[in-house]
């Protein structure tokens, strides 16, 4: 009963293979140098023991993971960078201890039980391209009870937005160029400029409330069902005036110790509350600079940019909001029935007693 | 005998439905003002006349026409960007001057002869996309004997390029990742960002040596076969020491009056010389600054940055190079056979005694 490889599978893991993604994500400092110190703070239940890096690209985890004192590191990748990786596993001489396996986790085999899983799953939104299945696939084939998965938590956000630079240079702009009135073309601007997700970086100037908490992931517990759909319903109070020009989604994980994560159970008490609760936001700011000093990995417009920037959905017309204002809906991320790769996004949302329905698609 | 609309003719038309690519041009200040103020300084031939815009995109130049006092303008474009032409042309009262024709110039029927042939049709490395041979439809079918064509002369040059920061950051990198010898990716580096020409921007002093002209078009003369297939020989002598990495290539384009074009016949003279002779480089760089006044709008390196960029053939190895070293070759730009918007583009160089052939297209 294990998925098949179909051909979205194929054409996600042949992007894989050139060298630019690789490239961009080992230089983005905040994730790659995350993701070392997380591996080194954690070197006390990786020395001596069995790691799987699942989705391991050039293998720089793996490496990590090696230099950590790992006995033997499992490096996964379905796609032909795998290749690469092999030969910088023997260019550093790990042969002996990082094994490059290229295939799916679904498909290859490891004769053991593993200590550790470590993985840098995420995407855009956090749940794009949908690479969490396959580290809940290795977890439940390998991990042993007890073991360690790194991050060991996610958790995807989401805030208002007002963003008027951004929407008057690709919308007011039509009103006048060169002296000539364009706004014949604005229709066709919101359209295209606004129909599909956008990636940028926005700043904590741009949100207008605290986030809401759209899935706490527990990566011990979470199983693939019920990431094919997720809803939530959410209720903000604008802390300013300010035209409303969309929603920001971002995400952060958690490098949690083990220790913490079998006392703590985010997943359920974190998607009910309503963003705008007090007791909730408080315990979502506690997270970033959690007692136990676990290392979070953050995407949030008010940290330092990383290469995941944010994930805008922009409306095709603001919504102008007094301070106090509530913006009230829901949304529904799902995977896409064609490709489940891709993402579609169901937003309901109502403010000033107007109610708006938008779906977008994130391919 | 009209060549047929193809797959990939549509798929090209549809590109140009999106308003992004539309806004980039527009907002390449370089391109739209260089337009404008060449339809203004040919008011006198405007003035009263019948215009044909081809590939009108959003209708702007048109409407520059019409501000020019143009009697008729048939805006044309096979893009259903058309249908938004049409509307802006309505909401600046212009639809008794301006008439837009969605369809191929192959196709539409204008039951006129025109006075003017006005159309932005450069691509990358100018011949990009293949739209030429659409201003030659239309001046075939449509223009007077006499008429002015805007703009009138087009050339590409080529030149060797040094930029050792740009090969350091996509190769040289992979020497020391976070203290890793990642060389093992050098392979796959060099093949990924090398293999198809790259547009970016460079500066002059990126440039090795004058740049050598691989093709002159004349909008008069030229004819659509030329345009399937263009050789020329290069002979370039360093004027410096420096790894030479690729090569550059760029275009001008040049608002002739016609009084000019008649006498000058550029094309048969520039294509041949090669670009190290003096003589031919002296006439070269007068273009630019033409006793007759006439706009050039240029994509040099050393010149203001346009949306065009300029475009890089990389070599997989830097080459060294001593000062008065010569670099000498051939190369053969053609339109691919599968689709004739794409371009394979045959490179032979060789210096200091090696040589080498890479063959790129640009898709």
């Amino acid at each position: 009963e294990v998925a098949p490889c179909t051909e979205f599978d194929k054409a996600y893991f042949h992007s894989y293979a050139h060298v630019g993604i690789h490239e961009e994500m080992i230089k983005d400092r905040v994730r790659t140098e995350t993701y070392r110190n997380a591996i080194m703070q954690h070197r006390s239940s990786i020395e001596g023991k069995v790691v799987v890096d699942v989705g391991c690209g050039t293998g720089i985890l793996s490496i990590f993971c090696a230099q950590a004192g790992a006995k033997r590191v499992y490096a996964v990748d379905a796609s032909d960078i795998a290749v690469q990786a092999n030969e910088v596993v023997k260019a550093n001489n790990l042969s002996d201890r990082i094994i490059v396996l290229h295939g799916r986790v679904e498909d290859v085999e490891i004769d053991e039980e593993v200590d550790v899983i470590v993985s840098e799953w995420m995407g855009y939104m956090l749940l794009y391209e949908s690479m969490l299945g396959s580290v809940i696939t290795a977890r439940n084939r390998w991990l042993k009870h007890g073991g360690l998965i790194l991050p060991s938590y996610a958790t995807l956000y989401m805030a208002p937005v007002t963003h008027p630079d951004r929407y008057s240079e690709s919308i007011d702009f039509w009103r006048n160029v060169y002296g000539i009135d364009m706004s014949a073309m604005m229709p066709l601007a919101k359209q295209c400029a606004f129909e599909e997700p956008s990636v940028e970086t926005i700043t904590g100037e741009n949100i207008l409330t605290w986030p809401h908490v759209v899935k706490h992931v527990d990566c011990y517990t979470v199983e693939i069902d019920e990431l094919e759909s997720i809803s939530t319903r959410f209720n903000f109070k604008s802390m300013m005036r300010a035209p409303l020009h969309g929603f920001a989604f971002w995400f952060d994980v958690d490098f949690s110790n083990f220790a913490t994560s079998s006392t703590n159970n985010h997943s359920s008490s974190s998607i009910t509350g309503p963003s705008n609760d007090p007791l909730t936001d408080g315990s979502q700011r506690k997270k970033r600079s959690n007692p136990n000093d676990a290392l979070v990995l953050s995407t949030a417009p008010e940290d330092p940019p990383t290469h995941w920037q944010q994930t805008l959905i922009y409306f095709y017309d603001p919504i102008p909001v007094e301070q106090d204002q509530v913006i009230e809906g829901s949304v529904t991320l799902s995977q896409s029935r064609e490709n489940r790769r891709f993402m579609n996004i169901h937003l309901e949302y109502s403010s000033g007693g107007r109610s708006f329905i938008k779906e977008s698609v994130m391919r």
